[in-house]
């Protein structure tokens, strides 16, 4: 399957008339396409465009309720509860994000915690929001459960990412990191472009090691059993209880302190998915100099950097480079699109009587391409 | 190597007779006592006796201050800095620890990061200082570099554990890991027994897979490169780069936010090691119903060791249950220590002029058994 390159300007103006027609307003419309191509941007394809699918099933459904205005349920000078009412995550992730900055600009910090949302998009977005700021920011989510946990054999956690972001120099620290091997969303892609999973990602529905993304995709949904192992395995001795444990902490964050339902539970109802999500926005004067503190953190990743390198290897990345290469790249150069999301948004198109065309003009399905291959 | 087995109370007498005779007050060789011995009572051996002999290295070479006392650098009604000013880490830990539960009952929430402290044991004890206080507890802590970042051939993180506790029932949740794939103490366990490090812990010198723990363990403290990889692996594929990322988080909560000395400078002085901790502790009331969440989690807790088990096994284990379990056997059948210990106990009472005899009653030591082999 191969890439087609759009620009940001293109996908931007496609993704805010797509969620206008969905019935968001302008705003909201502007930010959950921020959150979606911030993700592309980042490079990170499987949170991005290919998730518009996903988005637009949830509303279909009624998973996803247009109209609902997230409710702040309970409050402390320095935590909130909010109450999403099934809207749409990306903003009832910004609304919680902005009440945990808001704190933490008060009271040094802030940590929010959210029942009753859908999925956010990437965790690491609203992290990002408190780090432009310069606070530090936290950002965790539930899901429907992907994650088997050390020696079972049924998945009974989410994906369950955490994120991290704190301002350093010459850009901030971002780490955005799932507590399984890695994403549902990684699956996803891997189903689009039919190869092969790598071994140690996932198990089937007995348990046993499984290449095949489809398989574990289908069994994740009709609840079969299988599915991703978490970070470290599936076995003790290279820490798979430790991936487990990351999941369960995102877990406390997310559905236990909110009351909310845990990702055993999540995406079981007809009427919601009942995701759960946690920020945290954490002012670093509470400790003092705050730029001595991003000075002396600067320094340590830049001695990171500089390090000596594995054999085969010329570099040593500190989390958030790749992300600010690549957003400075696809800014440039556009974004890469694939042939399996491209022909999603063409039926996206259709149902929502946005004219297709207009957005991507000349693009040609890959059955109906001749004397072309690849490099699309 | 064989094990043999003391009760809890000779081990006690001992190890708070040694540190008296190290120098330090009743109630303070009271405390470090019992940090060590939790962590032989949880089964986490690496961290409990066996450890002496490098606490008494660091007192003999200058690195530990005996009389040293923390400081309170800077504070806020959520936060503190301490200075350890080099003194003992498990008195540093505590005492900060006591001060995040001191914020925490106050203003719903403390963080305290300490500098100029030493290895504090395991870090699950400080926070289980908080569950047992009715609140969520968090500790992390650098070390010296031993975790080689990823595409990196040189050790500049820690192997920077990351505990979480929470009330629950039937006991509390208790999540207490390192970043790096395994501890240093398992290797130094690895080194005491003389068998070969599992494929997937650790790098030689040059950054190429190592099985020998002597050899990772010597380079590690003559800086010669190597040393054990991240939580997910030395490559991207299985995560590396999250275990990587979670080791920086450690190193953000300890050094960082405290102005101290980072991993890679940690172990580097003559007369310090520069060892830095982080402490949070949170009041769950500040998201509501402090006994509604502890329910609602101890429910999903009971669901995931109710859920289908993989092939091969027959039980799924929640964080802590292990632990709990150890102690309760450990505390009824006695506390086994392994004969590389028990020598270094022998030669620790012969610098200290305590008599071994009168804590371990009978102990002969390996090479004078006869006619004896195994399950000592």
């Amino acid at each position: 399957m191969a890439y087609v390159t759009w620009s940001l300007d293109s996908l931007e103006k496609f993704c805010a008339d797509a969620f206008k027609a969905f019935g968001f307003d302008e705003q909201g419309a502007k930010l959950i396409s921020d959150v979606l191509l911030t993700s592309d941007l980042y490079g990170i394809e499987s949170h991005g465009m290919q998730r518009m699918v996903r988005y637009h099933k949830g509303i279909a459904k009624g998973q996803i309720h247009v109209g609902a205005r997230p409710e702040i349920a309970f409050e402390t000078p320095v935590s909130a509860v909010i109450d999403g009412h099934s809207g749409m995550g990306q903003l009832i992730g910004a609304f919680a994000m902005e009440k945990a900055i808001e704190k933490a600009e008060k009271s040094g910090i802030g940590i929010v915690t959210v029942r009753n949302s859908n999925h956010y998009g990437i965790a690491g977005y609203y992290a990002q929001m408190a780090a432009k700021r310069g606070l530090i920011g936290f950002s965790c989510t539930n899901s429907e459960a992907i994650m088997v946990p050390t020696f079972a054999r049924k998945a009974m956690i989410g994906s369950n990412p955490i994120a991290v972001a704190m301002p350093a120099d010459p850009h901030p620290f971002f780490f955005d990191a799932s507590t399984t091997v890695v994403t549902r969303g990684k699956l996803e892609m891997y189903n689009k472009t039919g190869k092969p999973l790598p071994d140690g990602w996932a198990l089937d529905e007995n348990g046993a090691p499984c290449d095949e993304a489809p398989r574990v995709l289908s069994n994740i949904v009709g609840k079969k059993g299988g599915g991703i192992v978490p970070l470290g395995g599936s076995g003790e001795t290279l820490g798979s209880h430790k991936g487990y444990g990351w999941g369960m902490v995102a877990e406390i964050f997310s559905s236990i302190l909110s009351l909310g339902d845990t990702s055993d539970k999540c995406c079981t109802f007809p009427d919601k998915t009942g995701i759960c999500h946690g920020f945290a926005a954490m002012n670093p004067a509470i400790f003092g100099d705050a730029d001595a503190i991003r000075k002396h953190f600067s320094e340590y990743l830049q001695r990171l950097r500089d390090a000596p390198k594995a054999v085969g290897h010329d570099r040593i990345y500190t989390h958030g480079e790749k992300e600010v290469e690549a957003a400075a790249d696809r800014r440039k150069n556009g974004v890469p699109v694939n042939d399996g999301t491209m022909l999603e948004l063409l039926d996206l198109c259709k149902y929502l009587g946005l004219d297709f065309a207009s957005y991507f003009p000349g693009y040609v399905p890959p059955e109906k391409r001749t004397g072309f291959t690849g490099n699309y």
